[in-house]
């Protein structure tokens, strides 16, 4: 198993919004990222508000390195990638975001950043020239424009997703095991003969329900638990209704 | 092919802010949703800068639906999922956004709806319990809290995703077709006599560096074009260093 790569390194170009960085930062942090590079942010930095946007990932902040031009921000990285909404007119490799994460996956060893535009205007074609390939996000024509903070979330979703990260911070565990086939059985024996002596089932079609109810039964998946529990609460209304045979 | 399931319904329990509400109408919007019903939205609806938070996406915020509680807000609904952050105590199956919309795509004809939680402390046990099971999202450990708008962006491009929808605004077609091995060799061919004659190969290594260099012209994969403008390329930087063999 090949060494892991590095996580992709977050390039902000010219951002201009505290709240879009601050939520970059806690977008990254969420999926762990945690190199950001910001491009001569608009209208000076720190920024005013942009802690309080980050939720906690002020982290990310504190090591965010500033640089003034995009050349110098990717001087030392061995793969760019620029994420544009648009065609730009130009000879450039295309990829969706899972594409471009697995293949950053594949780069042991290599340190990738992922180049994001102003919010108003993106990058310019200069810019995404110097990146050696695009990525686009496959949102609905109807609305494509995404803000700058959600295209890092899906950036730092899909990395993680990629490099077999993605593990679930919980599972749906079954706290008891499968009931076994004779469990189930007698259960269903049980609930027909409640249901026989209640007279429940029309006598017509008593096989085909029974049946159909044995279906619903099975498609709960029980559990050894889950069969001792619905036991008791036939036993119980059984009891209720002053059904001798209940026990 | 079966028709292609519904786009999931979006519900928020008891959203506080406008600005989450906002950046989730845009969210939905980016991944062609546009079905929100929201539950009993503290503080009042509509809110003040709830549109202006939506960026555009104001059809979702004018076609929401509130509703005074959860059981009201998926009556009509054939299958629920809630989102939460937390293992809940409960038997509940649990599942990845990716499996979870997936199996959405799976239910045509079924309205499916995705329950998202107050910003501060998520869904009740008893909310969790109403729905079909849960999904969580695969984030860091270290920071687990996603943004409310931010969860809703990844299931809407999760669904996209598997639903087949996922078609990029474009592609990096080439605009040429692959050059063709003649041209291509053609091409070494130039090059390597303009570098002899420039005297640039060192005489023990020539062979080598000029292979290595084929290989650099390889992993372009040149178009047709390209190597048109390689070669003028080579042809006018000959001519200007007075070549008379450069034709």
């Amino acid at each position: 198993m090949p060494p892991p790569s590095a996580a992709p390194v977050v390039i902000l170009v010219e951002p201009q919004l505290a709240e879009n960085i601050g939520m970059t930062a806690r977008a990254m942090a969420n999926f762990g990222l945690s190199e950001l590079r910001l491009v001569a942010p608009k209208n000076g930095w720190p920024k005013k508000g942009v802690r309080e946007a980050a939720s906690g990932a002020t982290h990310v902040l504190d090591g965010a390195a500033i640089y003034a031009t995009v050349p110098e921000a990717i001087a030392d990285l061995h793969r760019v990638l620029a994420t544009t909404a648009r065609e730009r007119g130009q000879m450039k490799r295309v990829f969706a975001p899972d594409e471009a994460m697995a293949d950053v996956g594949a780069r042991a060893g290599q340190r990738v950043g992922i180049l994001f535009g102003r919010e108003r205007v993106g990058l310019t074609n200069e810019e995404v020239s110097l990146a050696d390939a695009i990525i686009t996000f496959p949102v609905s024509p109807d609305f494509p424009s995404l803000n700058l903070a959600q295209a890092v979330l899906l950036v730092g979703y899909e990395w993680r997703r990629t490099a077999g990260l993605a593990r679930l911070p919980f599972t749906g565990e079954m706290l008891s095991p499968p009931a076994t086939r004779e469990a189930l059985l007698s259960l269903f024996a049980s609930l027909e003969e409640a249901l026989d002596d209640a007279g429940f089932y029309p006598p017509e079609k008593r096989d085909v329900i029974a049946r159909n109810m044995r279906d619903m039964l099975h498609r709960m998946a029980m559990t050894e638990q889950d069969v001792r529990t619905f036991r008791g609460a036939l036993r119980t209304l059984r009891r209720k209704r002053g059904d001798p045979a209940a026990s």
